[in-house]
């Protein structure tokens, strides 16, 4: 089967963690947006009124199936790739552990947005060294706290132990993004998460992901995805 | 199965998703962290260094399972409750639907913490008014709009027709929940949503729902739960 993943061409974004997932695994995929007239077909079928349009990219074509929301189509990647378990109470937890990655990348998001979506950077900029000051000293900590711990449990150097699960490929990109919005921030940090930082390098060393972030499948970090380089918001 | 849910004991919050799908397939359960020592159990499920200690509130225990992130658990109670098709691409839709109430969710959130969660809102006014204008302007109607077209297409009163799922559920509780905050402006913007208004009176005419909107499990709206009503964000 050849997946079609449906994303802004120009941001790596949501659809980066559903990237990680089909190039880790080698899986047969277009990234349908970037290639010709792929931006009107994914507008086209975010308008669908039948079957079952999405609210917003990424979303991905698999046969006849059209999958919304960058967690739903990891759970449903997940076992097909051999990036999840198949048994039930497994599959729950993969994804409980992709949810709570994706509300932290809502907390990531919202250090240069605060006051919405809607309006630029520019217009919010007050605001958004506020909300990134207490990004740091609270959530930060936080969320990356709990995933050390979870790895730490397992016994590393994965989240669930010896075996990569698609949640992983996620925290490395978690960590790539935070380096790379947040450099003096992030090396500060990095010391109290070192299981996490492990994984990062354990991931970016896994033969399909290097040869990914080689390509130019990997869209380069810029100031209009969800990891910006604000200097004045990383101090 | 008895369900133990475990959520913060004086808020509706996200808890309210997964009570209101107990409690319309009449389930058994306990929310557990209303009882006796409750509040210090859930605190030590969620410190736990093994199993599957859930990041945050909710999570249900279901026999030896402990499941986290509300639209997670739903996933895992829809088609065991009769909420959801067993089919997995229809139970992948009805998630997805859900994820993107849950997205929503947030927003309605940042309305009073445009600035973060650790804040007050009385820290964060100016700004939420602003993140408030940006809400009922531009978010609203789109996420609204998605949901009304969604009820039109199927032919209504639910999302997907004539069977309810948990996302019909949840999104009772958005409309309740939005006119309780901001009566002023949803009523306004009622006119523009009619399917999806009938939806909530669909839903709270339901025998069981209708039975626990007016019992004490149901708690009422206040100011430290997710649904806040100030006035001056509702003009």
């Amino acid at each position: 089967m050849r997946y079609e993943l449906y994303y802004w061409p120009t941001i790596q974004g949501r659809g980066e963690y559903v990237r990680l997932a089909l190039e880790d695994a080698g899986a047969d995929y277009v990234d349908a947006a970037r290639r010709a007239n792929g931006m009107n077909r994914m507008m086209k079928m975010m308008d669908a009124s039948k079957g079952t349009p999405p609210f917003a990219p990424p979303f991905l074509k698999a046969g006849k199936l059209v999958i919304g929301q960058t967690a739903n189509i990891l759970l449903y990647l997940g076992p097909r790739l051999g990036l999840a378990p198949k048994a039930e109470a497994q599959r729950l937890w993969v994804h409980q552990l992709q949810l709570t990655i994706a509300d932290f990348v809502v907390e990531i998001h919202d250090t240069h947005h605060p006051l919405g979506p809607t309006l630029y950077y520019e217009d919010q900029r007050p605001s958004a060294k506020k909300r990134t000051g207490e990004f740091w000293s609270e959530r930060v900590p936080k969320f990356l706290g709990y995933f050390e711990r979870l790895i730490g449990a397992s016994g590393g150097p994965y989240l669930n132990g010896r075996r990569l699960c698609y949640a992983d490929l996620s925290l490395f990109q978690i960590v790539e993004g935070l380096r790379y919005s947040f450099p003096h921030n992030m090396n500060r940090f990095a010391r109290k998460v070192p299981h996490l930082i492990a994984l990062h390098e354990r991931v970016a060393a896994r033969p399909n992901i290097k040869a990914y972030l080689a390509s130019d499948r990997r869209i380069p970090f810029n100031e209009d995805g969800i990891f910006r380089h604000y200097p004045v918001l990383d101090r």
